[in-house]
């Protein structure tokens, strides 16, 4: 019996809730400490987002095959393995978790005395003059694009007909690892244009005039890699 | 062939008193180096909490499931998966389990020269000025109910029809990684009631009478989430 | 087919080899940074000796057992799971394949100019004033013990009849790396009598006279684990 | 149906680009971090690349066997595990990958203000004064021999007779991170002549002059395990 659309559908908001929540919430709440043991740095980062995916293809892959990214359920419209209708029930789920999610973290930094919220707030997607170690606009899209590429040549492999459904969750989650692991500094990192969009939302300002990149470049390296595995699929 | 009651409770015991040993005891003992090495920080103590469940999940979750926590045996309970019986011999087991784990660390904590058990000693959960960073009690509460629910939420799926028993135990243990990933600059991380008593009964003061937020806020999480995959597991 | 004998003891003094010269190796080589990147810290510390023994478990796993460590053979032994002889292989196994990653080490640091072996090079295992944060013999021992017995714990419980094999070497090697973020400060960590005495005998002085507190303890804790599961096995 | 050379090869291909890309792009984007959250240090660069390795051996394991590395494909060879032909275009193909990858990252860095190619540049590697801490050719030499040697043992172990296809390349992907934990310090740590080419091409200077030292090494090593393996084998 096939699963109801609805369920997918609040699986897939529930998961990007998680993604954007644990992965921006680390970022924001434990990125730095100012006293006690250090904070989680660049690297606890990486893995915040990393084994949030990770734990989430396991609790949900099963359900949706949980996508949590926009430019993932794009990529798998392009390889065919989603229908269109479904795909926009799809994003437009993810796009509202991942707004949620941060609507949440920014209610609880609101309970942090003094706390404000700064440009770049909630985790936001950036670059330039001011963002990260300030990489331009050109480094910032081929980064984006290529680190997509390889998310999704990593998921079509992973879970695709020579792949390992078992092991599949870990591949994908420590494949956003990696991709973290390299681009913090120079965007932040998003490849998931549902990820920017949330804390973008609350941020406002640069954050939310720079997210057409968040959207665009993920996007591409997406599908690039979509019909990169249709060709090797047929061979 | 069932497997005794004694057993069972005995597991949960021994898989408690590794939770909190291996996670309060990273915290407290390698949290901070005074010399040589850095001290494993904000990032290592999120991998000794979410590792020892990982790991219990292998050991005795063939046993007793591995609650090792009185929220997610609640969770079952809500979601019809354990006997009421069973439900309150597997919470007094996991008490006296971090009870125990906490007078062992508070024993090895006794031989360091110059050591003396402060407030907040063996790595009590609590919040407001003076704990962490200093986040009041709403957030706090958020915070423990929100993370609890997709704890739970990932148990259920991880361990539902459409999960994958061989890797359960590593998206378990992981997420409880990202949890403390994200929480411990605001409560110090417990989604855990039993996690919190342990160290709570010997550090005393504010550890003690904070201790009510550990017991409900997970508790409440834990039963959301049943009841989100009660309505789920229909569809 | 039953493996050879001289296969499986090379098996474990590879497997031996491996765990002292990737986990004292990092230590002694990687531990502290003087310029560049931070040095990988208590944490990095603990993830080399825990994945050496998880490598290790799919490398030779399917040959010895992976042992790697006389106080497993001998809980080993004691649940009657290997034969007096080969347990006696093993141990002999065990310790050449320690000493040789001592010594190879102690060459690779002789090419470090200015290097000295002090005391407590190579990564030995002490305690005391001097070593670590200078905790007392009792907190060294019974933290030494009560490690050893979670150790041997999960080990029974992953590689018994309600295990899982698929994932027992994930449990066991990342059950070594959270004994490693508690007691790295307190005794360095050993758990393992072989892991002990291969630095110990290049490093002389303390490290080789408070050796039998590393052969005491773990064997101790792993024998007092083997009768608990040989309990629980019957029920 | 056997899969065609050429996709085989050009899964090579990408999986060193990928290798490389994440590897050495950590290293040099995000090792070191001047304001905000702490870089990811050589723990971080050890993960990148472990983790790379690993995600890798899912995506295109089954395609070409995720070699990703001249040393490994030529133990294979030794081990008669490949054919010659197949070899060499393995070799090309991972050096094309690899040289490409560099391109990129150099591409990237470009895009930084300020940032200039400076010796060793693209995480290449090298050893001697100036380059990490300082040790001489024969820690070096011996250091990256002995460490391919065990990267190959376990490689032969886990995919072999006695080990588990699913889990084969966490195994695999974690052993190259141990042996980042030890060496960076040493030689940056190659153990792939691949990996040591891509950026020595860009750097030039040192990096290639001591580049002989990368590909010498890493196939004696892998040799030498390949022929203990095929003894081993047989018994």
């Amino acid at each position: 019996m096939e699963i109801k659309s609805s369920t997918r559908y609040f699986a897939e908001m529930i998961g990007t809730f998680a993604l954007v929540f644990f992965g921006c919430g680390a970022a924001v709440v434990s990125g730095v400490s100012a006293s006690g043991p250090a904070g989680i740095g660049l690297l606890g980062i990486a893995f915040a987002f990393g084994l949030a995916v990770l734990v989430m293809c396991y609790a949900i892959g099963g359900i949706s095959g949980c996508h949590i990214n926009p430019a993932i359920t794009l990529a798998m419209l392009t390889a065919g393995k989603i229908k269109a209708a479904d795909a926009l029930g799809y994003i437009i789920a993810q796009c509202v978790g991942a707004i949620v999610a941060a609507w949440v973290l920014w209610t609880i930094q609101k309970g942090l005395p003094g706390w404000q919220a700064g440009e770049w707030a909630l985790g936001s997607n950036g670059w330039g003059e001011g963002y990260g170690a300030g990489y331009n606009t050109a480094s910032a899209f081929i980064a984006e694009a290529v680190l997509t590429f390889l998310f999704l040549f990593v998921i079509f492999g992973a879970t695709g007909k020579w792949g390992n459904g078992t092991t599949a969750g870990v591949a994908i989650g420590l494949t956003l690892t990696c991709i973290h692991l390299f681009c913090i500094p120079i965007t932040g990192t998003s490849v998931n244009p549902a990820r920017s969009l949330g804390p973008a939302i609350f941020a406002g300002g640069a954050a939310l005039s720079q997210l057409w990149l968040f959207i665009v470049a993920p996007i591409v390296g997406g599908i690039a890699a979509a019909l990169v595995w249709r060709a090797m699929d047929k061979s």
